[in-house]
């Protein structure tokens, strides 16, 4: 499906980091960039991705380019429609394209947009609560696949990053391997996961539990779940670890940090623990809600350590110290790629 | 604010929980129970609440009683309206009535009951996302009052009825005190808190959050608000503890169970943890997403062992037991009453 990706304003800032996410990872074709701020210049020049895919400055000037899927890749405050994008958004449906938006507010509730949606064509609110969904049962716990969940010292600190990393170094290595998306950008670049934010709270658990059990029906019993984390335990506003850990009920997990960051990146009057003490709480709240007869409780066997802040000496020596201070395997699987922390946590 | 119950065969159920829940501990009048199962007799000895209220079989017989109100305190399975009831909520809007109503499905989106609502009435769909919520900032934490949060080790096992009870003991000691409803329960008898449960998981630590600071308004410094919990740690399909934490930023914690209950009720392949680790895990969370400066971080204080299950005799050995056991002061508030739990609480 060849996909076009609304950036306006976005490509070179934090608001477009699901179109960049999906640049960088997504498999299948993206055939052009709106971004009007960097129409006709490199995408590899203006954000380091070095896909070949042109910028340009609105959706009639995309169309050549044959996409089918207008993809909404901004994460604006407020999480609404900004009105440049708009206007091509409309467009992009005039031209009988389809829409995908992880926007918090909702495409298909739009009365304009819906009445310009051709026939055949659709609107995806991808970050709308799924149907049918029940309270979680741990029944993932009866799957015979390996399921890796990653859990995080914050938000955005390179969950996503480092789940596709593990999951592209298995696919290398031949080891049958999915990655469960549970934000707008990792469903949108696997096309398989759960809008976690968008559940309700009775049904968080049973929505994660669902994805998992969908998408482990496609795995061979030897094979990799990785299940993307959110939020994190040390975030005051966060919610998500604990339907994850239910959900997924996780054979093992993968911590992830960035390198140096003592407390919460937009809260800096919230302190993070001690990467010994956050293992531990993971590991023993993990350890409860899980049938009987389940294997051993999973352990935190790797740490995905994100360095992009440090230079190439700093990153070696801080993953070997703290790989040493923990005791388990640690790499910043951006920069060391993902092998090492693969075997980790596949290691029985 | 004169009610009438809709409880149409949930009188002598656990379907009926809610509205039975109001009958123990809602202040203000209840005028009239629905239920044609019971029709005639007396509550006392169907329920063993001892408030002398009539059971009728339908809202045209409880009409004589003056309801301004009819609340909907069923929870059936499914969330919807039964039909049975349906009925009678039409009954009630043509006569003139509001309704309150905690079902999953909201009666304001049914256009027949909407017609049917007079003007100057209303439909209160309580387990409804609050509107103009934000995500968690842990801004609890800088208030003055102490703030008690219920921790369960299963759905269903006392949280809102322990926290009651140390509500009304505070009360009678003179205790400037609030409870902050986060069940549709809670939040029909206290007539303020949060659907936790319909709370989408991105606010759902806000939502906590801005029902705290709301109901600390109207509380002195030192006084005492109340935080009925929800779910478990211990269920697999539940999430509602971390927003809890989060958004409440605990003082104290008061640990609710069942006597001699081992696994979860309704999921007998999951264990329940021992006590001891339970409290560990809990105090650990708890320690951690909370700012540079609070005080010393929330112990559990107490235990509210729900004995209805044992005799009396049972209920003093155990209680002894299991108090000794943790060190802290345990008691089953609806038998021993819930003094010494307040006064454990409350200790510095």
């Amino acid at each position: 499906m060849p996909l076009v990706l609304m950036q306006h304003g976005g490509l070179a800032s934090l608001t477009g980091k699901t179109g960049l996410a999906m640049l960088r990872h997504r498999p299948g074709p993206i055939v052009a960039v709106i971004d009007p701020e960097h129409a006709g210049e490199r995408l590899d020049l203006v954000t380091g991705i070095a896909r070949p895919v042109p910028v340009v400055r609105d959706l009639a000037e995309a169309l050549p380019y044959g996409p089918t899927v207008a993809v909404v890749g901004l994460a604006p405050s407020g999480g609404g429609l900004p009105d440049a994008m708009r206007t091509d958004v409309l467009a992009a449906l005039d031209a009988g394209l389809s829409i995908a938006s992880g926007l918090h507010s909702y495409l298909n509730d739009d009365q304009e947009l819906q009445a310009a949606l051709q026939p055949g064509r659709w609107i995806w609110d991808l970050r709308r609560e799924p149907a049918g969904l029940g309270v979680g049962k741990a029944r993932a716990a009866a799957l015979p696949c390996q399921r890796i969940l990653a859990v995080g010292t914050d938000m955005a600190v390179g969950k996503m990053s480092a789940c596709l990393a593990v999951h592209e170094a298995a696919t290398r290595a031949g080891v049958p391997s999915a990655f469960v998306g549970t934000g707008q950008a990792g469903i949108l670049i696997s096309g398989q996961g759960v809008p976690l934010d968008a559940v309700r709270v009775d049904f968080a658990a049973g929505a994660v539990e669902a994805a998992v059990l969908s998408a482990a029906k496609a795995l061979p019993p030897k094979g990799l779940l990785l299940v993307e984390g959110q939020g994190s335990l040390c975030h005051p506003g966060s919610t998500a670890t604990l339907p994850l850990l239910r959900g997924s009920q996780p054979t093992a997990l993968m911590m992830v940090h960035r390198a140096q960051q003592s407390t919460i990146d937009r809260l800096p009057d919230i302190p993070l623990p001690s990467l010994e003490e956050l293992v531990a709480i993971c590991e023993s709240l993990a350890a409860i809600a899980r049938p009987i007869g389940s294997p051993a409780a999973p352990r935190v066997r790797a740490l995905a350590l994100n360095t992009a802040r440090l230079d190439d000496q700093q990153a070696l020596k801080v993953v070997e110290q703290v790989g040493e201070r923990l005791g388990i395997v640690c790499r910043d699987p951006i920069r060391h790629g993902a092998d090492d922390l693969l075997q980790a946590l596949m290691s029985p």
